[in-house]
Order: structure tokens, then sequence, then C-alpha cells
């Protein structure tokens, strides 16, 4: 029998019906492969981006080779970075102007490499460019939020296959993040100042059934409603509202711990393709109650009329096995596709 | 400057950057071709799905050839049509059985048609099926909301390409009619009795410059906030709540503006994906205030990893221009894409 879960913290609920895995091309994955010759990313190719907002090097001249990490603005932008933000409402029609920044975090020089495969130092210093670039941005008051994300292959938005991640930071608080810090909130008043987040933790914990793995400082896991096949999210185990109190002492775990679930996927799945983003606290923190995480999506099914239609997700594979799956206590021939 | 705009109805937010539209492969399009000789949907082919629920034809035998439309249950159903609801809370974890129903309608014989290209009575034989499907299905107590939908084209999560749509009956109301019902039932109360749907009717036919055509009975236009490139609406002019009150004299306008719709799209962006759906009051109507219509998304750019953190949509082609090429004032090249 198909279940139906509903999402720990907010109203979203997912269909999880395993007969979906047996349609005809049920798990797709286009590999993205652009030509390093004309990649904006790689070294040399330096004046083909917007100038450089960072870039972690030890010698040589901004916007020339021998950076190991470098962010620029997104040529393409989806919002505009000069301007003040003006609100508008007249009857039905409501606008915000599209005032933000939008960014490009190059993590590596390396054309080939996938994140996993990358040292440990370098997903630090792709981890510390995050926080670098965060904490710039939340000092420019016309921005309510920022999202740190990465989107890897062609079903997940990618266009260039160089390892990049991205930062929007927007002029009104997202609608799925204020769903969050409702829910929290809520639960938090209601629970006498219980965060539901730490409680998700300890639950799963318990439950055991859905974690892939854990180090000191973080833990990760599929989540009970996962939306997508592998669905995994990464939280601290401190209550720690915002990615912007990341410790100095956390980053290593963080970045072990991103490493060992891209890693899994990567050799699991075959390189599929996935957007991650991080879930912050907004960027104004007066009276938020959150929990930061990351969470991590593989694009293996695609969303069709049945989901733009109601909002809600089919998922052909159930959390526990995508678990047992990514430890390898089960292999993926034997459940999930 | 890019803008960002909040649809009528719903806090959906969407962000409109005409600079996406220049990114390397923007607008896509797969297109489907699956072999006629396996097709399920095609005559003499009647015993490769489940046995019919529902056939239009003159003579013939029930599973065989001689019909003009074919509903049978999907053969990889998303919800199981035997059991009990039942729903469980535990601590964090919410839960309802997955029971409901996962039905196709063969719009035609016809392997290779589409839908525009098919002739006005069959368009008005595929709506009579709709709805027939539909009053069946909401006698079973069981089912709260019942989706009719079609998936056109790969992208779209078409996996045949013989012209069907489909429909699903839910256990629970599902989050974005939920929303949807809730606002209207919100502006109802605050502006004394009056529908939100009607509102939109209303001025946008006096603002004209989001209309793409209209009859009688019905209009059709690019929302204020649409999410994708091409987002066309389809509304009954007469505050009709629910999609079963169609009447027979309505049944031919509806044909003629979706025909009309689907073809504009059909030949002006040369055959996109889509995804159409109707949205219409849950099966339980009492003191349900709502304005039933069908929205029609194609699927010409990918959703990120800024999407799925955010809920926002990113739309590189304004409502506006979306109108004015899909009415042939302004042509593709110049705009849009």
């Amino acid at each position: 029998m198909p279940e139906l879960r509903k999402d720990y913290v907010t109203d979203t609920w997912v269909v999880f019906s395993a007969a979906r895995a047996h349609r005809p091309g049920a798990f797709k994955k286009e590999k993205l492969t652009t030509d390093p010759a004309k990649c904006p990313f790689c070294y040399g190719h330096e004046p083909m981006t917007p100038p450089e907002i960072l870039a972690y090097r030890k010698d040589g001249q901004p916007n020339g080779p021998g950076w190991w990490i470098r962010c620029v603005p997104n040529k393409f932008p989806a919002l505009q970075i000069e301007g003040e933000v003006h609100r508008r409402v007249n009857q039905l029609f409501h606008s915000v102007s599209g005032v933000g920044a939008h960014e490009v975090i190059v993590e590596t020089p390396d054309h080939e490499v996938n994140l996993p495969a990358l040292s440990d130092f370098q997903v630090q210093e792709i981890i510390t460019a995050y926080k670098q670039r965060y904490l710039d941005l939340t000092r420019d008051k016309r921005f309510k939020y920022i999202l740190i994300f990465k989107n890897h292959g062609v079903p997940a938005g990618a266009s260039l296959s160089h390892p990049h991640s991205q930062l929007i930071a927007t002029p009104i608080v997202p609608r799925r993040i204020m769903e969050e810090v409702n829910a929290v909130n809520r639960y938090y008043e209601s629970m006498g100042g219980a965060c539901i987040y730490c409680e998700i933790i300890e639950t799963e914990l318990e439950e055991e059934e859905r974690i892939v793995s854990e180090n000191d400082s973080f833990i990760s896991l599929s989540p009970y409603a996962a939306r997508f096949p592998f669905e995994t999210w990464i939280l601290p185990k401190a209550h720690e509202m915002s990615f912007e109190d990341l410790t100095d002492h956390e980053r290593t775990p963080l970045a072990h711990i991103l490493k060992d679930v891209l890693g899994r996927m990567d050799r699991i799945l075959d390189d599929p393709p996935f957007n991650y983003y991080i879930h912050t606290a907004p960027c104004d923190r007066k009276e938020t109650k959150y929990h930061w995480h990351l969470e991590i999506t593989p694009r293996l099914t695609e969303t069709a009329g049945f989901e733009r239609g109601t909002g809600f997700y089919i998922n052909p594979v159930m959390p526990e096995d995508a678990a047992a799956i990514l430890t390898e206590r089960v292999k993926l021939s034997e459940k999930g596709a």
C-alpha cells in the first residue's frame, strides 16, 4: 500500500509509491560536460567572467590564475545588485523590485572533479567562502535572505559542468523559509521552548533507520517525508540558528560529512544530478527561532502535472530504503530502482 | 530591473528576470516519440492496459477496438484503489494510507496527433469523459480531491507520446488547493462576498495586456505572476465553484478555448512540452468558496536549487510579453527567447 507522509515541519505531503519506480525510464540521469576550452571557470579564462568579488590565492593578480576558490557575479543574474527596493500594491497586483545579489562560487580550478573527490582542505575552503560571502551580504539591509545552493548536472539546472556553487540574496524572505520559521516558532511556543529540529535529530538517532552518517558535530539523514529519491539532510547537532554561526571547530566535520554524503551518492547512484541548498535564519534574526541545515535533493525523477497541480510530491523510494542503500546495508538493485 | 511579483491569490512569488533567457540552452524542448507498435493506447493493444473503466464506442466489445475515448487504470499507480484510509500521528511522524484512484484517459485512438489538431467533437468528448469520471469518483467518500491533468513531452513527465490525460483522486485535499480555497474564503469574507477569481477576470479584461483569448463563456490569460514562461490560465466567466458544474452549453466553448490556447502554443512555440491541470473545489463542497479554472504550464525552463530552496520561481518571460507573443502581436524572436 502506498503511503502519504507529511514533512516534520511544514504542510508538505509526499506520496510514497514503489509502483512508480517501475515506469519505463523512471530514473533519468543526463550527464553534463562542457568544453574546458570555453569554460569561464578554468585557469586563464578569468576575463570571461565579471570581475571577481572574492578569491583565495597565494600569489598572482586579481582576475588572473593562481586562485583555489573564486567568487564572481553571475553573468546571467536573476536579480540586480544596484537599486532600491520598492514595494507596490495595487488591487490584485503586488510587486517588489528585483534587487539582490546573484554570485557564483567556483569551487576549484579543476574542470573535471566532483566535490567529494576534492581534498578536505578544499571543501573547507568552499565552506569558508560560503560563510565569508554570507557575512558580507548580510550587512546590506536591502537583503532579507541569502540562499547558498549548488546545481549539479543538466536535470538539476546546471549549464556549466565546472564545479561551482551559487548564492542569491533576495529582497523578501522566501516562502519555504517563512513556512519553516513559522512552524519552528509555533512548536517552540507550544512545547515550552523546544526546537523541532533538535527533536528530529534526537528522534531519528533513536529510530536509527533513516540515519545516513554522523560525526561529533553533524548528522545526515533521509527525512521521514523525503520529497525526492535519496533526499538527504545534513544538520548541526548543536542548536544553531544560522549558518553564519558555524564555528571554526565545526568547519572540518561539516566538510567531512558533506564529502561523505555526496561521495556515497556519487559512488552508489553513479554521479546523479542533484541540488543542495542551505536553509538558515532570515538576515533579520530578531526573535527568530530556527535551526540551520543543508538539504541535498538528487534529481532522478521528473515532477509532472500532478505535482504542479497539487503541491504534493511523488517519491518511489522510501527514505528507510534510501538510507539502507546509502549506508550500503542494502544494494540499489534490491530496492528503489 | 528584474521584478518580483506575488500570485493574485496565494503567497507564491515569482522573479521575472529577462537576463536568464540569454543563458546557454535556456529553453529546452525534448520531444517524445514512443513506438506505436508497443503503444498500449493504440487500437488492437487494449489487452496491454488494465481492463477499461469507461469507453466511448458505438460498436464492438469492451477492451477491444472501436472506441474514440478510453479510460483505464494507470498501470503504475501512485495510489491504490482498494483499502481504507487510516491516519496516524506519532510524535513528529504524520501519515495517511495511500488510497486513491489513478486513471488514464486516452484522448484519441490516433497515436500521432496533438490535442489542438483533434476535431471539436473529439475535444468535447475528452471534456465529457473528464466530467463523467469526476462525477463517478466524487461519490467515493474516501476521496477528498480529484485532480485531472495532462503531461505532454518528456520534460513534462510523460512516458508515452500517445495523447492521454490522467486523473488522481487523493485521500487528503492537496496543499495548493487548500492555499487557494483559504485565500478565496478570506477575500470573500473581507470583501463582502466578492470572489477573487471573478475580480481577476474583470480586472484583466479591463487591463487587456495579459489576455490571450476569450469567448462567451471562457477567458484565457497570462497570469500577472506567471511562474513559468507562457503559463496560461483558462477560467469560466461565470462564477462556478467546481468543474463538475460545467453545463452542456459550456462544453463547446471550453473545447474551443482549450484547442485555441494549445494550438497557439503548438504553432508559435513549436510543440512545447507542457502540463495542464484543473483546479476545482474539494469533493466536500460544504461552505467552500471557489472558482474552478484550468492552468497550462509549458516546460521550457528547469527549476533548480534556487527554486527548490526558496519556493520562488524564476521566469525569464514577462506575462505581458507572453500574451503579446501568443496573440501574435509580437514575434517570439523579438521577446522571450
